[in-house]
């Protein structure tokens, strides 16, 4: 096999896809800077147990396993950052009062999430600890969607709210084993409710009912309504529907967006603990930002604060994006002539691209687009229109 | 063990450092676009063939391996990003002329260079390929000092100049194993004359005094002329003394940076062919910049092109660099009030940092520096000094 093939899934992003990233990169983390998250690094390599503990199987399939040959012990690399981020609130900030992170760096999947998707994400996020009210959440979500604005997403914006206690409040007390479970959950995100049926026959009426009840409530805001009336008698689901309707109220009215309810909806982190939410933008086939309540991420790290936060892959979100121009540059010729150097440095700290065409080179086709060049006149050196 | 503790040698980057590294990172990337240099992303994860194919045993050691389950080929987590990048130019640019590209991501390491190394640096370089006059590595040499200079380093800059053909010419014609020429180049890098002595008593005549002279061969300028006249005879080495001549004469004068010569320096990367350097700063331990000619990186993946290049660790000039100081933000409240979040989002629109008081948080210590609140006035919002 030839040395130049790459891994499946895996891919070189070339430079002007590469510029596009770097610039969105920029973006989204001055936006959360706006709102005070400050940035953070967590390492790409952990032990195993710290980025597993309490996350779930599926992130664990994800993660790619080796041994570090200084310690002997297992490592993982990161397939997601967030339970990273909870042990540097928990463990290394260790604050009294609120914390605002953002990070954004590379994570790794051994398999991909979906038929094109890459196994190498570039995944951004931003995550409040420390407040457990709405009003986190409303930030959060306002955040997700400033950045979307920021990145050129502005018009048919879906935010799609769900909440993760209501499916936990609908199982509770019932007797099921894991296997029955996640055939349950499949049931609930593919919305089938012949295999629903099926598979909630021998439930106590009270969770039968509601499950079964849930594949339907999904649309507008009269979900909630419906869903008060089909979900009643259980305290938590009341408090994640008014949550929910208050958090929606929260967002402000904008044309520019929609705002959906799928009460039935599982997808994402398998840590989501409270409100959830997905925002769809047009030419994503799946939810581009996934985001929620994670108040129990940071417990096994010693602190279980609350939490609340969302994710997106920058080059999933290059991917919907229009290609951005290339910004035009200046020839310069390669010369030791007298004031050159001086020139093309002025040039340059002005915020110029100054290609300078090495000897033998004239001929080439510039892959930068060059509009003017460097030409000496008079024993000047000025920019000339090409 | 607590799930907090991280691997040896393997750290978080917290706040305040992180945002000094981005800054940086900006700044690296924006000064090689100045230059026309175009960014490439190159993925993490490659086929081992493809990262470790003629690079030189060191980098195997250093690269973490693990097993793809997708094909159940073997994968190295990159080590380096310049074998890399040679293959984005050969196979996939593709280009008949010259290409400059750049690059900044993480790279890892199983075991850290040095005894406080992190076993993952965030690597930025900048590489030409396709041109093989003096010129490219002039560029090279200039660019790589003028990103020192936009971190902030100027003053104290030493670069250290040799060329990898040298000891290579002494040791033409040499039958030597492997184990000896190992031995042999960590005393010119010791400049350990006794070992060097006892280890070339048997070589011929040329080389044994070739490399005894080396040892001496270090310091200013003059070093050229003592070597002309000590390695005498050599077509490839008065070549590549008088390219280093030359390139020293081309760098121009420059009162902060002083030009030195070290004709046995052999550290870095093993794919040096020509001319390398090193550039030492005030408070860095080793050389932070390691730069030089690999014109036969790229012969593996089907295109022998004239390359050069360097490559430096943002994590270590972070470290060398005094701290920045954390711009100042704005508090603002949480409430519905009529036209805040319009002011609020007013001001983020213009650069600043506005952070909400939570509701039950006004009492806690700002971690960012807030020197301006923003209250209502006569049903007006406005900043007012703190």
């Amino acid at each position: 096999m030839s040395a130049w093939v790459l891994p499946d899934h895996i891919a070189d992003v070339l430079p002007s896809e590469a510029r596009h990233i770097e610039e969105l990169r920029r973006q989204l983390l001055d936006t959360a800077r706006g709102y005070g998250y400050e940035l953070v690094m967590p390492p790409l390599l952990e032990h195993l147990e710290s980025l597993l503990s309490g996350t779930g199987e599926a992130l664990d399939l994800q993660t790619f396993k080796l041994v570090d040959q200084l310690s002997g012990r297992s490592m993982g690399l990161r397939a997601d950052t967030t339970p990273q981020v909870a042990r540097i609130d928990a463990h290394l900030l260790n604050r009294e009062g609120v914390a605002r992170l953002c990070y954004c760096g590379p994570v790794l999947h051994t398999r991909p999430d979906r038929p094109h998707a890459t196994r190498e994400p570039l995944q951004f996020g931003a995550e409040i600890y420390g407040h457990a009210g709405l009003e986190a959440d409303t930030e959060v979500l306002l955040l997700a969607l400033d950045c979307l604005h920021a990145s050129g997403l502005s018009d048919g914006v879906i935010v799609d709210l769900a909440d993760a206690r209501i499916v936990r409040a609908l199982f509770a007390g019932v007797p099921v084993d894991a296997a029955v479970l996640a055939r349950v959950h499949a049931a609930l995100v593919a919305k089938d409710a012949s295999e629903l049926h099926a598979l909630t026959r021998s439930f106590p009426a009270a969770s039968r009912d509601g499950l079964r009840a849930l594949v339907q409530l999904y649309g507008d805001a009269s979900v909630l309504d419906e869903a008060a009336k089909a979900l009643k008698g259980t305290p938590a689901v009341s408090a994640a529907l008014a949550g929910l309707k208050q958090l929606a109220a929260s967002l402000g009215a904008d044309p520019a967006r929609q705002i959906s309810f799928d009460l039935a909806d599982l997808r994402g982190y398998a840590y989501y603990s409270g409100m959830r939410f997905g925002i769809y933008v047009p030419g994503a086939a799946d939810a581009l930002v996934r985001g929620g309540r994670y108040d129990e991420v940071g417990a096994v790290f010693g602190r279980n604060r609350p939490a609340v936060g969302f994710s997106l892959d920058v080059r999933e979100l290059v991917g919907v994006l229009p290609a951005r121009p290339l910004r035009a540059a200046i020839r310069a010729p390669w010369s030791d002539a007298a004031g050159l150097r001086e020139a093309i440095a002025g040039l340059r700290k002005a915020g110029e691209i100054v290609v300078c065409v090495l000897p033998g080179h004239g001929s080439e086709i510039d892959e930068f687009h060059c509009d003017r060049e460097l030409v000496e006149h008079a024993g000047q050196w000025q920019v000339r229109a090409l």
